[in-house]
């Protein structure tokens, strides 16, 4: 991590204009939100469509050149999940024109709704949440031991330290099916709300009202439900890096949801929406 | 709901190529997916920048012209949330060229994980996952009578009954600061994943493997905590109606992940990824 928390650039393309206050551009803050993500919404543009294509897939930020790079440090991201050949093809293409660099440009998206905001009017109604956008080129991860690198990266981001707790390495036919693709992450921004309700004044102040309506925050985080062996399975119990993950992870979500309502934002002139 | 379940008409834009045995196209299903998502990712190209923009919204669907309608009829689907300017403007625009709709072209796209699926090798891993996406143009909501039914029918979606426990019909002001956006769908398609894991014969039928490795779900939900009053809230205890919505909905969504963790999936010919 380095000594001053690092920032992305402002494109015109990445800047929060609205509820600024809620902007942040760090490295550290969103690369959080993205590798605690069980999904990104991966979206590009395709030339005989006015519809972009958006597809979910699993992401995780790491460096290969520089493996002990922490979240605060600059990264790529990893994709892996439905790759069509489609964006593979597109993602092949590009970097012809000298000024854009090579790759398919897509924007990444990841959200996590931290609880329901209720207020007294519907308008004042808000979510918690962290939501990180990324704009990045994407190309296919064509080394083998950069490919074998991001391969472990995603398993143990699904579920730590799974990797080494499963048949590794991938053999030829494996390493031939998967498709991993490298995006290099041009700009970025996340919207951070967090905190109790807030009301217009004439609204806070009138004492029928308050007596009527309940107004608070709701906590939402996601949860692991007991493990559940498969037909096949033939191990007595679950393993301990498993059941650690499970009861750390929920621990953690359950936190985070519950700090996020407790923690006030900087006071704002207008409403919620 | 009609006699027969409605789906949408497969275009090239929509259509599942990847894993189509997991693909569905009925209105129904992929209309549940999103009126039970808290989130929903809105991507649109705009002209001056190679990467989509993408922004997370609260939305629902429904139909202003029959209330009455459910989850398996003809909807239309209503955004409320970040509407930045750009969006509100662009959709404003289009239709001048007559091959093409009124309104903004947009794809929306929401998940829901239902479980991490985990097998003997990192390349069968999975998720259990209802995956939809839909196509359509957006235009925001002028008339008067359509935006406040719509806005009734997004703050329900939050909580159940809302609306109406709050200080209601918003007023001039409110009417005016707040941008609702209807989106008339062209197609739509949905993924499903569920079951246990599967595996190849090799792996399958390796006992020292079998011995070393856990495979099974881990079931993944959405969880509501207990309800946290604001600092200004009156009210000795949580309403009825809240604590109830509360309690359904992790019912709901504990069964869902289950039951899709106990699905199995027609058999397939390949290993998942």
């Amino acid at each position: 991590m380095p000594v001053q928390s690092l920032e992305y650039p402002k494109q015109p393309f990445s800047t929060v204009r609205r509820y600024d206050s809620r902007a942040t551009y760090s490295l550290e803050q969103i690369h959080q939100i993205i590798n605690t993500s069980h999904l990104v919404n991966v979206s590009f543009t395709v030339p005989d469509s006015p519809f972009p294509q958006t597809l979910p897939m699993i992401g995780q930020m790491g460096s290969f050149d520089r493996p002990s790079a922490d979240t605060g440090d600059v990264l790529d991201l990893y994709l892996h999940g439905y790759v069509s050949s489609r964006i593979m093809n597109l993602s092949r293409k590009g970097g012809g024109d000298s000024k854009e660099p090579a790759g398919l440009p897509i924007t990444v998206a990841a959200s996590h709704v931290d609880g329901l905001v209720l207020s007294l009017t519907p308008n004042s109604h808000s979510y918690n949440y962290r939501s990180a956008t990324l704009f990045g080129y994407a190309t296919p991860v064509t080394d083998t031991a950069e490919k074998l690198w991001a391969m472990e990266l995603i398993t143990n981001s699904v579920v730590r330290d799974r990797w080494r707790n499963t048949r590794v390495p991938p053999n030829g036919a494996e390493m031939q099916s998967t498709s991993v693709l490298k995006v290099k992450i041009t700009a970025g921004s996340a919207k951070i709300r967090s905190g109790p309700p807030s009301d217009e004044k004439g609204d806070a102040q009138d004492e029928a009202l308050l007596n009527r309506v309940w107004t608070g925050v709701v906590p939402v985080h996601s949860v692991f439900g007991e493990p559940i062996p498969s037909p096949y399975n033939q191990l007595g119990q679950v393993p301990g890096y498993l059941g650690e993950y499970v009861k750390g992870t929920n621990a953690y979500a359950e936190e985070t949801a519950l700090e996020q309502a407790g923690k006030a934002m900087k006071p704002k002139g207008k409403t919620d929406d």
